[in-house]
């Protein structure tokens, strides 16, 4: 049944710009705006314009929260924990150390607390945010030599960010801070030990495999990176709300999408890595151990110095104690079961 | 910037009515339909509305296969796997024994054949498919005594369908076929020895602990259960392409939200199910093994007499051998590590 009927007056052009901080060669990734930018086009018979810039274009890489919040792009898509030096508790709507996989993370946001205390953390920054995709669980690293206890951490020069630095530090190692441009040269030369990227896919594009060939797992800091879309909060109050609707659900399709992506990507990427000569390593347990034991330690001195990371974190936290005992009946023995049958055969 | 146009042609009225399999009690479930009709309306100005009806209120809960092929109604949302009758190749929209978790599914189907290869299938009922949520891995179901070996499951009596059903009956038992309400009095007079349902959270709506304390885990024939949405092809055409987008669109964040929900709800649910009495039990390890083969068995016999399973089998198969290996290592051995070390404090 389909009747011809006066039409609405929304019908208003808007033409937005959104800056991401991920170049196009990380296709995956970058890939998330595109799809949420194509999409809100379909939704809007193309009144909705969202014009998509890699890093670097309109605004530094790691300068997308100052951007939108100042208003110089509507929109951006970012990982909030590139802003750890503003407030740790942004780490939080990214990933933390030990922190939830991908589905208790999403399920944190969309399902429990999360969404509302991240939003009130964001309103600081007027900034309203959005799911912006996801990675899965992160890879551990590349290194030039073995790990084969804390001992081999002791001096280690790892090129890692955030809170897992300041882990990586307190095991004794030196963190280094570079850029993705400059950490293949750097362990080329000698000048880092060690460095941790993403997935992978990814990882496979830098090469990293050809110069530090020991390729580290469980990556424990970084236990289901999550993406985001900012936007400006005077932008989208001047949205009408058909076009709120459709950023909304195509950030959401968008983040469902990329995780797909990666988890279609990953497996074919690293055959590829280990037919190339990259050989897996499990982290020991005495290093796993630490890292844990020493994670909780900063997470405690945080909270009671940030209120809102104690906040976020209190919310996470219980989230986790209830979801990992789920985990553990639900998925972990099927997906144990899987793996322990395919080696036997 | 906002600039008013004159606005496009294709502001029509259409109303649609969507069948459920599902009644209005299970609110997760029966929820995802809401929230693609309500994302719908909110991003057509209420233009596109499609009126949800619980299972039975128009056809019956497993008659809407037919109904949207016959244009009884526009569309609908339930599980493939119901219609396993017609060609147990639909079972693979839904899960298959021992096959992919959620998260591979979803990659499957979104970014790699899986889609593609559905819809070849879908278009012999002239129907276009659409992810519609997913329960993540189920649970083994409910039994009034322990299974300690195979030898417990001859002659035992137990709620179960499809392929499930199949393999039960190889391994000696004797599967039933039961509605939903028919379950918990039979259970509770004996009549039935065991039945097995959801997760947790729709679980303990039955009450089932209350008459069948035993709470198997993994589900092995269930790993990762997915919903789906119907549309029948001659009415998508009919819809102008932005309402064709707000569908799918919606489809997709009804996936996403669906599964955000159950792994928020179902840590909970289990708390309460083993405070109430529930005593939880993994199968042994010689079920899992013998079902294991026993399925593989069974989708070899289906291959050689039936093409459209075995082209979807092989593909899904495929996409299993490598993500799997994918998994274990980025995924398992974190999940592993998390639950060994919560175990230990």
């Amino acid at each position: 049944a389909s009747v011809a009927l006066p039409v609405r007056a929304e019908g208003r052009t808007i033409k937005w710009r959104l800056a991401s901080s991920f170049p196009k060669s990380l296709d995956t990734i970058y890939g998330g705006a595109e799809t949420l930018s194509r999409r809100v086009a379909e939704l809007t018979e193309g009144r909705f314009e969202i014009r998509v810039f890699a890093g670097g274009e309109l605004v530094p890489a790691f300068g997308v929260l100052d951007a939108v919040q100042q208003n110089t792009v509507e929109c951006g898509h970012t990982a909030s924990y590139y802003y750890y030096g503003k407030n740790k508790a942004l780490a939080i709507d990214t990933t933390l150390p030990f922190g939830l996989n991908t589905r208790q993370l999403t399920a944190w946001v969309m399902a429990d607390e999360g969404m509302g205390l991240l939003r009130e953390m964001f309103a600081e920054y007027n900034i309203l945010n959005f799911p912006g995709g996801s990675t899965g669980a992160q890879m551990g690293g590349w290194y030039r030599k073995e790990i084969k206890s804390l001992e081999d951490l002791q001096g280690l020069k790892i090129r890692i960010p955030g809170f897992g630095a300041e882990i990586f530090s307190r095991l004794g190692a030196v963190p280094q801070s570079l850029p993705g441009g400059e950490i293949y040269p750097s362990l080329e030369r000698g000048a880092i030990d060690a460095a941790e990227w993403t997935v992978p896919y990814d990882d496979e594009k830098l090469g990293f495999h050809k110069v530090a060939k020991y390729y580290y797992y469980p990556g424990w800091w970084e236990t289901g990176t999550h993406l985001v879309f900012y936007v400006n909060k005077d932008q989208w109050a001047a949205l009408p709300p058909s076009y709120q609707a459709a950023f909304e659900v195509a950030a959401n399709e968008a983040h469902l999408e990329m995780l797909a992506r990666y988890d279609a990507k990953n497996p074919p990427a690293l055959q590829r890595l280990i037919a190339a000569g990259a050989e897996l390593r499990r982290f020991p347990d005495d290093v796993l151990l630490k890292a844990y034991e020493t994670a909780h330690q900063v997470y405690a001195e945080e909270s009671t110095r940030n209120p809102t990371f104690k906040r976020l974190y209190d919310s996470m936290m219980a989230f986790q104690k209830r979801a990992d005992a789920w985990w553990g009946v639900g998925e972990s023995p099927m997906s144990n079961f899987q793996q322990a049958v395919r080696r036997m055969k």
